[in-house]
């Protein structure tokens, strides 16, 4: 059963085959059986599926042909809106437009996607994450007519794998976790723990093909860099404002 | 799998049992198996089990009792404080100290939490989420020893239970999932998604003991009321500038 979980891997590359409609319940249904702050549900899960919407966020998503190709598209919420709604109709005023409840919100919706993403694998269909998110939630705001009080936190493709990668490396269990307190890292930790994957021939080959002197700078100079991370960074908070999830603050 | 994640309870009454070594490392590994931003895993596990330090948890964690009887807390962290690090022995400049990267590395820490307590419920172990992390984040980096860079974004507390609590409540499915778009909710839609909820004989306990209404205000008027919300708000935010992730902004 934690086969599952151990052989997690993204997968890219979708067959063009259609999830059967029981299957996706379930995988919905196992979605809400997660843990989620006082039981409030501040969440709401996007299903789609029509041709016209996955070209779009398809494009969102900085083109990533598995948006495309997969068979079902996830964009899970941050969702005060419909308990807004609730309380309003109950005769009594909601204060969750705030920092501390799109926090636990965007928890709550990532415990859902992660409990989807769990079963999906055990009907051994692929997943990806889609990190492209947060840096169009604008764009898919728009799409998917979020109202005020939604924020698209993550988004998860489903689909009939069409390839079997090889298993992601990790870093070795001791870089992250920490007993009892956290224990800072030395310059030889750092240097130790970062050894075996800096060796990898896959880790190589990026360096060869990114013309960096190591792993680090491809992820600063080539992937994420500065000019990119601000821009997104004040974009994301900006739509955060817009949908009202950043009020008295 | 499926059994696993359709019978999760949280568990919130614990033995006075340990929890073996092999298994919490599987639990562990399970954790660092989950999808993560560019495979950077910018984020920590910290493993607690020291009995003072439990208590000094337990103590932030607004003293629930679960916290002191569980054999282990798991404090799950954003973490930009290693890969800082080892950006900067690989001479290369880091830009991470931001929104964005905090809403990813959070995203990221959520899913190793989620994974964690997939694998621990399939040991047949108890576990409960506190959300009084984020609350109480200041207290949680002193006693842990955060630095920089680091914050607290969920806790799980794991051990044998000692009770078997009724399956949760949920909201209809069709009141979280939508499909191709958000489709907003009518005054008719939210009475008719909540209603099965507000009939429920514990819900009519609920409101007898709280003297409210109805369950929407003992949300509101009992468990997260506004000033509550919004000094946690800008608690939280405090401590996310403190410890280097809202730069440039």
């Amino acid at each position: 059963m934690l086969e599952t979980i151990f052989n997690h891997r993204s997968i890219r590359k979708y067959k063009n085959e259609t999830i059967d409609d029981e299957i996706l319940n379930n995988i919905l249904k196992a979605a809400i059986r997660g843990s989620n702050t006082g039981n409030m549900q501040m969440y709401s899960i996007i299903v789609s599926r029509d041709e016209t919407l996955k070209k779009q966020l398809w494009e969102s998503h900085f083109k990533q042909d598995m948006v495309n190709q997969a068979s079902v598209i996830l964009t899970f919420c941050a969702d005060i809106n419909r308990f807004n709604k609730w309380c309003e109709q109950s005769n009594t005023k909601p204060s969750y437009d705030n920092f501390l409840w799109l926090y636990n919100a965007t928890i709550d919706a990532t415990i859902a996607a992660q409990n989807a993403t769990i079963a999906a694998e055990e009907y051994k269909l692929g997943i990806c994450y889609l990190g492209t998110t947060t840096y169009m939630a604008s764009k898919i705001i728009s799409i998917l007519d979020l109202p005020k009080g939604v924020i698209p936190v993550t988004t998860v493709v489903v689909g009939v794998p069409d390839q079997t990668p090889e298993l992601t490396d990790r870093l070795p269990i001791e870089a992250v976790v920490h007993y009892e307190k956290y224990k800072n890292y030395t310059k030889e930790d750092i240097k130790k723990l970062h050894q075996e994957k800096e060796n990898l021939e896959f880790t190589k080959k990026l360096i060869e093909e990114n013309k960096t002197e190591n792993l680090a700078q491809i992820f600063t100079e080539k992937r994420y860099v500065k000019k990119d991370n601000l821009f997104f960074s004040q974009e994301f908070l900006k739509v955060l404002k817009e949908q009202g999830f950043m009020n008295n603050y």
